[in-house]
């Protein structure tokens, strides 16, 4: 973010878990306050009224799935604004008080998401264990730093947070899964352009027709600006309003993302900015800018705006 | 399904939530079992291994918000198929043992997300109270029958099956909100057409290109089946490679609805058929089936495919 | 034409035919020069070279059926722009030296393509006429006048311009024909916007693909502008090179018709602006000027331009 | 055409043009009768009536531009269809009555379109000729005959015919320049499909809308047929109704061709089909079949016919 860094940051908490451990990769979260959110409610609203300078929320494919809230509480209220995403692996950790061995364990405590993400593990290595449903991966490391169960599966912050002895590692089923977190403030400067950059979008659309949502798309497409992300959410406000949850290529500074924006302005019933900001690598990515189509970088449109100059003032 | 009806059913549990309540509308799941399940994942195999032989789960807007684990249990493995949905009103009610009163409650139950959906009630009405998370709306209305906190978020159905006392219903912040459930089974004859059904789809796509995803909504678009839902996901079976699940009306038996199938069958890297099942109609709301666009009901594919037979004979 | 208005005007000759009937519709040709051309290649080469201000020649529906030379004339060469259209009605006569009546008829001379638009009415009226093929309505009435005919075929023109008697009037099959004819003059600044304008475009690209050709299609529909006419010519310049001549609704000043032009100039191999003019409306005709589709007016252009500015440097 | 070949021929006339030329490249028509027509309606006309089998027209780029005539045509009044096409070289030739040397050369008869066709070539080689106008490229050689002029342009099957000595050859200004030719039929069995053929279409639509076009074309993209030209004609039946003259790449038996075609029939006014023919390969053009695209091939069409029919009866 342009001028002040953010300072105050919240997070879905509880601590030592997933959310904790993506602020952390944040320089100035590091340094900063860090306080953990009951919700992404409660976290957005912390921000939104000046409690907070920033708030670190689940966006993607999170164990606890918060997606549909974080995007939800996005599209209305206060406007906020995506300033940067992290995007971290979901390597869940089987940890323990130390001195525990592994042919010890009779009970896990994991949050039900968690467990149920690392079943073909627990079936090969604990089947004969007892799985002890929790409210979170943080509270499943406490419980087993507190000896009321024998393991915990958590995230691997929670094994140096808690000094836990680590039994397993990487023992989720889907070794490259990846949780996708997004910082959100308030409206400010979006951050500078970086060559590979994403464009959040929240469109709202009158008619549950194929046809609108084609109508976004090409809005899109003929300027060259891809696709990454896509979801549709039912809107309380009022029967038969549709929303869309864009990801694009591009920042809004971009000549092609800034006349795709003044399309999907024109022809929306409303669209709200949520953010440009830089795209995520994930460790140990191949990382692959998509440059702009041919004929759709901001030169081009530079040429074919002085020539529209030309016509419109010479006819030639 | 034609046939046998299921007559094992599974769900997410735990018992007393929504989902029980949503299963209880099924007139065959009344009168069959009814087991919960720890998770998605769990539910959804008992039906793939023939232990059950339909389950319930939650699919959009839910309180767990478990949507992206249901659609990406169901884009792998071996196939199911949707064959009912269940749309029920996000009725919060507020709960506690018969002769507590309002003015006596201090402490209430409930999973963090119902909390965070009741927010604006309960800083109304019970601005001083405390609010304990747990795991899901059955454990709040056991821990508020047990007496460890006053009362209990949770479902209607809690409170009749615990005997609670209701202190107050209605009590979430968007009055509108319902919670869709859809029936998997394993692949089985369609349930007959209505005239009024949806078709669920997950379509693969090679590449993050917009012009993928505008393919993919012409070749429903040029049929005339509309788009009621989308969502994008990542697939983590190959890099570069995206899931788009996809409701659309209409029935596969539908000839507009066959050819769209078929056309994208040609088109994407691959396409799995989730089902055609009767649209359900959310208590109290106005029932708008959409008939096809003018054109493209099966008598105008019956008139046009006889027209080609004679252009194909005879030239004219 | 702002500025000087001009005075030396050249059309497709010879004299006394619908052509030279359409420029005398026009104010300051009634008062300039009016000079025939023997082909529409040099009545267009007067005008690149200087020797005339604008030319006059037939574009679409003619008798002669230049359209083909007109477009692939534009097409190539030095730039020319359209600065007006005139669309008269196809109303042919029978004319006749003064004192012929219809039934001493036996010869009628006439351009073979003006007698095939005749054919029902000879065929009732006339039907043991000779029909002598000549070269031009023009020349059919000289004929006619010289005595080496009984009848001519002719444009209303002829009849006071040779002080022929009419004979009949009207006698064209269909009698709504009308023919197009468009006024050429060297790239100068476009006339003021009406309202109610058309411009004119030649696109180049460079596949024979549909998909090329929705491209552009799809730049004009974003934009909400309508296409008129549209026709593919082969083009000798490079195998594989197709030209597209679109006739679109609005003025190259209009915000949408600029960003749409501006559009084909990225995608398109090239684009030759054509010019931007009043659409002109047939005698008789309702006028009804298509207004841009909501949303797509000049105030709307402003206003999504206005909400980028503030996205870019507020966020918001 | 299947069956019976053709063996009465009419043509646009006069003869020795190059509609005859072409005619004589047909072998049942160098083996059958030859009749010229006056014009375009009239050889339309005596295939509708009976009186011949087939007739030769100008499609495209012709000398005498009738294209428009013949697309009218064929849009209204009973059906005809295309059955071949014809793609000729328009190599004009200056002809002469043998002993006639260049030096000698003062007046050339030509049609008004041959000396435009020509100018360049008659300004460097002729500059002080005189270029009297003619009705024909047949007339020209037969005045050169005459001797009332020096020469003609004319087409090469002139020189043969009347005997004439060839003074130049390739004399027009693009020498890469083709006519195209159809052969028209009552509607009869489409020849068989080669691989590389050609399918006419003439649709009709209601609106002067770009979406309208758009909508067309887009049925035919989602099953890969190409379109090879395009052209709009207004259509004088009724306001705003508009024709689209269509050539497209297959045949009415590909698959592909036929579910475009049933798209076509079912959203448009009307479609009058015109024909499927093998493409002409220009003399001396490199032959360059266009394949299906990927997936749109008559055995992608099977597979995915084979897929949904398990869909509707097993669900999978």
């Amino acid at each position: 973010m342009p001028g002040v860094p953010p300072t105050r940051f919240v997070y879905l908490g509880p601590e030592s878990t997933f959310t904790e451990q993506a602020l952390l990769t944040i320089p100035a979260a590091e340094r900063g306050t860090r306080t953990p959110s009951r919700s992404v409610p409660e976290a957005l609203d912390a921000v939104r009224q000046g409690e907070a300078d920033a708030a670190l929320v689940p966006m993607e494919n999170s164990v606890g799935g918060q997606v549909g809230v974080t995007l939800d509480e996005l599209g209305v209220g206060d406007p906020l604004v995506i300033t940067r995403e992290v995007v971290i692996p979901v390597e869940f950790v089987l940890a323990a008080r130390p001195g525990t061995t592994m042919d010890r364990v009779t009970s896990v405590a994991a949050h039900p998401q968690a467990s149920a993400q690392c079943r073909a593990w627990l079936r090969a290595h604990l089947p004969d264990a007892t799985v002890i449903d929790v409210l979170s991966n943080g509270a499943a490391a406490q419980d087993a730093l507190a000896g009321t169960v024998d393991a915990a599966i958590c995230a691997p912050i929670a094994v140096d947070r808690f000094r836990l002895a680590l039994l397993a590692d990487k023992i989720a089923d889907h070794p490259d899964a990846v949780t996708r977190f997004v910082l959100l403030s308030r409206p400010a400067p979006p951050p500078a352009p970086t060559g590979d950059d994403i464009t959040s979008l929240a469109v709202f659309i009158a008619h549950d027709r194929v046809g609108a949502l084609l109508a976004v798309l090409t809005e899109l497409a003929v300027r060259g600006v891809n696709l990454i992300r896509i979801e549709s959410r039912p809107t309380g406000e009022a029967l038969g309003r549709y929303a869309f949850f864009l990801d694009c290529t591009g920042h809004v500074a971009d000549a092609r993302v800034g006349e795709a924006l003044q399309g999907l302005r024109r022809i929306c019933a409303a669209v709200r900015f949520l953010g440009s900001y830089p795209r995520a690598v994930p460790p140990g990515a191949v990382d692959r800018p998509v440059p702009p189509p041919g004929g759709l970088a901001d030169a081009d449109y530079a040429d074919s705006a002085a020539w529209l100059a030309r016509l419109r003032t010479d006819g030639a």
